[in-house]
């Protein structure tokens, strides 16, 4: 098993994050987006699109999307449950991980793709989509504040996959100077205790 | 129990669908999106992005995005399995429901949202924003229809959520003229076959 990763890039630490709350350890091999080595044909055959990361089974079944290797992982070793344990829970958790993914996490990644230099020569930037997703973004950390009032992780009291979304999207936006307003006490107080968590770093 | 739940719009029928092949009946409650139902204070308190559909559970819970729905009916109703069986099945379903989420339910959505007339009232639109979406669904028809070579369904043997998502979005482009080209040949006979099943007029 061999897991095919950037050590820049939001998704693939959305994953490694994952696996170290879990405590497994899977093989990685980095393919350097920054070099283009995800539109090689060899990428390719692993993800049509291109994109990272990819988890490489050892009967060489290819998974690509990172909440889909993170369902992998959850079903194979459910303890401690990052998606939930009940029927209700695995719904809350998967309605707040996908509320995340397209209220902040897309927003931040559009804004970067859209709007930053460096992204000019590998897309094709529509400046006021990512004008109007950096509004998105900003507007969607005051929604994150809220939903945290009263409670220590985004669905409640575990930690979960909803967590690891939020804390990657914010952190990947450091890259436009996206932060936290000080005004937002929930949600700082929320990212501090995330970001302190040893699987950060991973 | 109930859905809320609008007749036109593609998310509530992504999960209409999937009820009627698990064979579930839920009582719905319409909240109309053309004449701005999911926009009222009282929607809001039950998704704050004023969307669709929203589960209402016996104890006043509410979940909402349509995958999330899907995933507690599953969960609760496994046989026929629409999400997949096994760690590996659930994680290659996932991973196919949200390739085609991200390359075709969604820039269909994106295309109809920024260049129809129809929107331009409750929309933000950016044109040229809707013009690469639809460029991107024309090309994801292909990649849909190649990877469709040999196989019944979108992930193998079995239909799954996957073959929903990617009937529904196809379906939705109607509204601007999105269609099947001839030429592939794969898609036609999978889409030809999948509407023909009686939980496509749900």
């Amino acid at each position: 098993m061999k897991l095919y990763n950037d050590k820049l890039a939001p998704n693939p630490r959305r994953v490694r994050i994952f696996l170290a709350e879990k405590g497994i350890h899977v093989p990685t091999e980095d393919v350097a987006i920054m070099k283009g080595e995800h539109k090689t044909p060899e990428h390719r055959a692993r993800n049509a699109f291109g994109q990272l990361p990819v988890l490489e089974l050892d009967d060489g079944t290819h998974i690509s999307e990172s909440v889909a290797i993170c369902r992998y992982f959850e079903e194979l070793n459910p303890d401690p449950p990052l998606m939930g344990a009940s029927p209700k829970e695995k719904a809350l958790v998967e309605m707040w991980q996908r509320q995340i993914e397209f209220n902040l996490f897309m927003p931040v990644a559009m804004t970067f793709r859209h709007t930053h230099p460096a992204m000019g020569a590998l897309e094709t930037q529509i400046q006021p989509w990512g004008e109007l997703n950096k509004e998105r973004a900003q507007k969607s950390l005051q929604w994150l504040d809220q939903s945290l009032a009263g409670k220590q992780f985004i669905t409640g009291r575990n930690f979960t996959i909803a967590d690891i979304t939020a804390m990657c999207a914010i952190d990947f936006g450091r890259i436009w100077r996206f932060a936290i307003p000080a005004e937002l006490e929930n949600a700082r107080r929320w990212h501090a205790a995330v970001a302190s968590r040893p699987s950060a770093k991973a």
